[in-house]
């Protein structure tokens, strides 16, 4: 598994994260989407974060993409539940479970 | 004017927008809440930047610093219109008010 | 001009910058890169936090874009000093020009 | 233990983080302090980070509070190679110490 590969995973989960937050805000019941607002955020943040690490070849690579993984799982959970009728969930949810994925990988690398 | 103050302004009004940004997505009417909460993030966002300039003597410190102004007075003219019923709005903006002015100054200097 | 080419020239600005910053700090004379290594950062940053706006659909993306475009330039022109003897140095200072350039369109835009 | 604490040793530690930074890089020899500069650059983003959550009320407040203590921890252990010499990563080792101490804490809570 190559750097390169969670690099592109946390950069699309942060894209995903930041259109979802984005979209989230413009939708008719925002109560409902408070938690998800929350956690593409942080996800998005995080996944910042972690491209930064990587690219830096920090020593700290792996515990930040655990981390990053554990923070994924959480929004891609939240956007699961809103997927039925927000695309932007949808899309994000999928985005969130492959970073989650990868980083986990790289941590445990 | 010194730098310590313009730190301590910034540092403050980043306080007071994490803080409104949770409690605006607490809040019983959170549509009403939702160009708050997005300046609420950009402003602590680069009042963090602000920051980190200021204390590395980044030779861009004025321009981010006119940058942060703007953002502030944005964000405190939307937590202005929600001061009646929110405190944390009313903080938060008079936070930002005063970030604002000392950013101006820094820009100036 | 598309939001998506100048996510597209930050993202690869950011990463050559980082990558700058790691190969500088290797390199056998690191006084010598120690602007190149501060603006690397600064660079860096500025570039998430406009990838950020532009995909949050910020209303500062403007004002961001145009600062992002002068720091890329400053790094740019210190990265083409140490381009003859450093390769690292050459790519980013490609990247940041082509960022800046982007950014310089969006923000006029 | 209060946020209050933990925030007040993140702000603290992120200063001296960005200062050492700024002084490593003016040293006479920068080449001792490179692995430092990294390491302040990593302890004062994840120190950002750490503020942000707790003022935010995050769900990861203890995660990321673990991760800013071991980061805090390497970099505290790095200045303290250059105490003798260097004020600014004497100062820096002592931040970083305590607030790896009460993320730790923070961290158990």
């Amino acid at each position: 598994m190559s750097y390169q590969d969670c690099i592109q995973a946390c950069l699309e989960c942060m894209e995903q994260c930041n259109r979802c937050f984005d979209d989230c805000l413009k939708e008719d019941n925002v109560n409902m989407m408070a938690k998800c607002i929350r956690l593409n955020r942080e996800c998005a943040d995080i996944c910042a974060f972690a491209v930064q690490a990587m690219q830096t070849n920090s020593q700290f690579t792996n515990q930040i993409c655990e981390l990053c993984a554990e923070i994924c799982e959480a929004c891609a959970e939240e956007c699961e539940k809103h997927s039925n009728h927000a695309q932007h969930c949808q899309d994000c949810a999928q985005a969130c479970y492959r970073c989650a994925k990868l980083c986990r990988e790289m941590a445990a690398a």
